[in-house]
């Protein structure tokens, strides 16, 4: 059993090409004994965005602050804000970005191999 | 892909033997295609709590509003408030406690097996 919250949580930017602006955290993973999936929080300053990418891992997403989108495989964005959930596919192509002046966070949990 | 938020998600009571003023939503399920995992929403009114059980399933959890407790192994409470994560490991005896007179309300993700 774990407890935490994200003032207690190692705050590291995101290094994956095509990201920019984006900070990640790790609340809950594979370090606390997590067996199947992890719990990420995202962090995007005003203009940041993950990689417009694709794998084959799903998204699960609860926004937790702010004003943002999600990009689909069109290239079409779709406006995400605080209290949303969204659902990404394995293999869909998807990028998340900050729309506003103010910071969007969200969490992103992940099966545990794409932690 | 899908965004949806609460406010379009059906609230049933949980019929769980234990469980005492708990509304189930399920944002994110089987039914929009996830493979591993779900995310609920558990609505607990005052004095409301869920059965102190255990079962061969871990729970991640985030607080989206109130204050309540996780009751551990032993019966000990550890609060629980707004913006804090949780993790309960399979095997590992529990309970969700409202401890508030408030609404208390938390994402229990879990594998899809125990959505």
């Amino acid at each position: 059993m774990k407890i935490t919250s994200l003032d207690q949580v190692e705050s590291i930017p995101m290094r994956m090409e095509g990201a920019a602006g984006v900070l990640k955290q790790l609340p809950l993973g594979t370090a606390d004994g997590t067996p199947n999936f992890s719990f990420r929080v995202f962090t995007l300053e005003p203009d940041g965005h993950t990689p417009y990418h694709i794998h084959d891992t799903e998204h699960l997403n609860y926004v937790l602050q702010g004003e943002g989108a999600l990009v689909d495989e069109a290239g079409t964005l779709h406006p995400l804000k605080e209290g949303d959930f969204a659902f990404v596919s394995p293999g869909e192509k998807h990028q998340y970005r900050n729309t506003s002046d103010a910071l969007f966070q969200m969490i992103c949990a992940v099966p545990i191999a794409y932690e």
